[in-house]
C-alpha cells in the first residue's frame, strides 16, 4: 500500500515537472510512511523522495521504531553530527525543481531549503479522494463515536459538569481502543453560543439562569481509529425546550437537509457539486429564517486530519466527488450581549454529520440519534 | 499581567528597531492574550502589535470568547468578507519593520505578509525565564503529576496493559482538575528501548519473554494547570532486576545527579551556567560507563509549552539563568536488534524531573519516587 503510495507521488512529480519533494506535514508523512507518532507540534521528521531514493528522515528518539515500521523508505537520521542539510547537499545537483509544501514549511526551514535547491514551488499531495479501505477506517470511528454518544446520554443529569460529561464520552472512546481526534467540546446553557467552547466546569441543572426553556448540550467530539478521524456534533435540551429553541433547532436540521439534498440532486442529474453551492444552500436558508450566517465554513474533509480537503465554504472552489468524506455541520448561535434581559436568549445549536460520495450516492457514515431533549 | 506582557513586548520591540510585530505562534498568543484554546494544528489566530494598536486576529468562532476573555487586546473578525489582508494594508504605511516568528510562520503567509509589509525580520518572544506566579503554576502540575504516578503504582500487576496504565494516570489528572501536557508514554519490556514508544496494548506479566530479570515499566507523562506544564519520566521494574538492568538504572540516575551538580557548583561559584555544559556532564559519564549515547538533548525549557528554550543540548548556546525552569532527563536505550539472542537485552532507562534556578539554588519540582522496583 504505502509502496504503492511512493510510485503514485512519484507520478505527480513527474506531471509537475519536479525532481523531488520534500514533505513535512505530519499528515502525509504518516499518509506515506504509515507511521504515525511524530509530533504535530514540533518538526520531528521530513519525507524527502526523489527520483531514485526515498527518504524518512528523524533522529534518534524514533530510529528504532522506523527501522521496524517504515521498511519501504531508507531511513536518515540527523543528530550527533549529521545534519538534515547534509543530505540536501548530497542531492543537490539531481534536484533541479524540488516540491515543498508551503503551507506547512515555516520560513525559518525554507531558508535553509533555498539554500541548496534553487527552485522550489509548492506541491499539494492530495489525500481527499479515499479509498475503500481509508472509508472503512473513517466508518469505524464513526460507529465507535456513535457508541459512546449513546452511551453518554445515560449520564445527562442534574449535577454533571462539561469536563464530566466529557470524559465520559472519552474514557468509553479510549477503553474501545479508539483515540481521540480532537478534545471533546461540551457546552451547557449560553456557552453552546460559542462555537468552539472550551469544555469547563459548569453545572447542569435547575439552577440555571435558564428559566422557562430548556438547557442547551452541545456535544462536538470525534474519534480515531487506525489514525482515521470522525467528527460529529449534536445539540440536545435538558428539560422543555422553548419555541425558540425548537425553531433554531429546526432550522438548523433543516438546512442540512437543504445541503444534502443540493448534493444528491447534482449526483443524479450527473452535474457537477460544487462545494461552494453546498454551503449556500444551506447558509442562505438560515439567513432567510432570520438567523444570523454560520460563522464558520459548512463543513470540511475529514481523513488523517481532523480538517482536510475538501473545503465547503462560501469561496471554495473545490469540487465534490467520488471518494470525498466530508462533514456537513450548519449552527446558529445566538450570543447573550452580556445584557441581562438577554442571558435567557444566548445558546447555539449545530447538527454535523459525516458523510461519503459513493457509487449508489450521498451516505451518512455517523448515525447517532438526533433526539430532541433528554 | 498581559497589559505588562504588551508594554514589555512594545519596548523589545524598541531595542529590536521594529515598527511592529505579528505574533503566530499559540503559545506566545496565550501568553499575551490569557486566552489558550486556539488550534495549534491550524492558524487561527493572529496577535499583531504596532506602537499604535494591538489586535487579536480570528474568526467568528471565536469572536465571542476573546470579546469577554481578552478586552485588553481589539478584536479583528476575519471572515464574511474581511480578510486579514486588509488589515495590513491599513497598517503598512506605520510599519517599516515587522517582526515575525520565522519558526512558525509558513512559507504561504510569509508570502501574504510580505507582499505589504517589505522589511521582514525574525523576532522571538523569549518566556524562558518565568515569573513567581509562572512558577507557581508549573509547581501545581508537577504536583499533581506526582499524586497521578504515586496512585498509579497500585495498578502495576500481572495483566495490565500500557494502555491502561496510561489511562489511569490520565484519568486521575483530568478527575483532579488538570489536563495533559502530551499523551502519556507507558513502555513496557523492550518497548522501553524505543525513547518515544507509543503506548499500545503490550501486557505486563509473568509470561513475558524476559526470562530471569524485571520487566521494564517506563512512564513519561505530563500535567496542564492553567495551560502550563509539568514533565516526568520514571522508570521502574516489574520483578527482580538483572545486575545489567541495575547497573544501567544506576548510571542512568548518576548521570542526572552530575548534572544538577555540575549546575550547583556553577551557581555557587557565579560561573555561567553553559546548557551545553549540562548536557556534556551527564552525557559523558554515561559514555563513560560503556553504554550508548543518549539520543535525545539531556533537557528542554517547560512552560506554556512542553518543550521550549532554554535547550539542554550539546550545540547549545543557551545559558541557564535565575527563572528558568527545565527539565533534565538522561537515559539509556539498549535495542534488541531483532535476533533472539538479545530480545532479553532489550530496554531502556530515562529518569526526567524539572528543575528551576531560584536565588537559593537550584530546586526540584517533580518529587516522585525513584524507587527500583515494584
Amino acid at each position: 500500500m504505502f509502496d504503492k503510495r511512493i510510485k503514485d507521488l512519484r507520478e505527480e512529480l513527474l506531471d509537475e515537472k519536479l525532481d523531488g519533494v520534500l514533505v513535512s506535514s505530519v499528515s502525509n508523512i504518516s499518509y506515506l510512511s504509515g507511521y504515525s507518532n511524530f509530533s504535530k507540534e514540533e518538526r520531528e521528521a521530513y519525507i524527502f523522495i526523489g527520483k531514485n531514493f526515498s527518504y524518512i528522515i528523524t533522529d534518534g528518539r524514533y530510529s528504532e521504531a522506523i527501522k521496524k515500521e517504515v521498511p519501504h523508505l531508507t531511513l536518515f537520521e540527523r543528530g550527533n553530527g549529521k545534519s538534515t542539510e547534509e543530505l540536501f547537499k548530497k542531492h543537490k545537483k539531481e534536484i533541479k525543481a524540488l516540491g515543498i509544501e508551503e503551507d506547512n514549511l515555516t520560513v525559518e526551514e525554507h531558508k535553509i531549503i533555498k539554500k541548496n535547491f534553487k527552485n522550489l514551488k509548492h506541491f499539494n499531495l492530495s489525500r481527499s479522494i479515499k479509498t475503500k479501505d481509508e472509508i472503512k477506517k473513517i466508518e469505524a470511528a464513526c460507529q465507535l463515536g456513535d457508541k459512546a454518544f449513546h452511551h453518554v446520554l445515560g449520564y445527562i443529569k442534574h449535577g454533571i459538569t462539561e469536563k464530566e460529561l466529557a470524559f465520559e464520552i472519552e474514557y468509553f472512546i479510549k477503553k474501545h481502543g479508539g483515540e481521540l481526534s480532537f478534545p471533546t467540546i461540551v457546552a451547557f446553557g449560553k456557552n453552546s453560543s460559542v462555537p468552539h467552547h472550551h469544555t469547563g466546569n459548569d453545572v447542569l441543572g435547575p439552577e440555571s439562569s435558564s428559566g422557562r426553556q430548556g438547557q442547551f448540550i452541545l456535544v462536538d467530539m470525534g474519534v480515531k481509529v487506525e489514525d482515521y478521524c470522525s467528527d460529529m456534533t449534536r445539540t440536545v435540551f435538558f428539560g422543555e425546550p422553548s419555541d425558540k429553541q425548537k425553531k433554531m433547532y429546526e432550522v438548523v436540521l433543516e438546512a442540512q437537509k437543504k445541503a444534502v439534498r443540493f448534493i444528491e440532486s447534482c449526483l443524479k442529474s450527473g452535474k457537477q457539486v460544487k462545494a461552494a453551492e453546498v454551503d449556500k444552500a444551506a447558509r442562505e436558508y438560515i439567513l432567510s429564517k432570520g438567523f444570523p450566517s454560520i460563522p464558520h465554513s459548512l463543513g470540511h474533509g475529514v481523513g488523517l486530519e481532523i480538517h482536510e480537503n475538501p473545503h465547503l465554504s462560501p469561496k471554495s472552489k473545490d469540487i465534490l466527488k467520488m471518494g470525498m468524506v466530508f462533514s456537513i455541520e450548519p449552527g446558529i448561535y445566538i450570543e447573550g450581549f452580556g445584557s441581562p434581559r438577554f442571558t435567557g436568549e444566548a445558546g447555539g445549536v449545530r447538527i454535523e454529520d459525516l458523510f461519503v460520495i459513493e457509487k449508489k450516492g450521498l451516505r451518512q457514515l455517523t448515525k447517532s440519534t438526533k433526539l430532541f431533549s433528554v
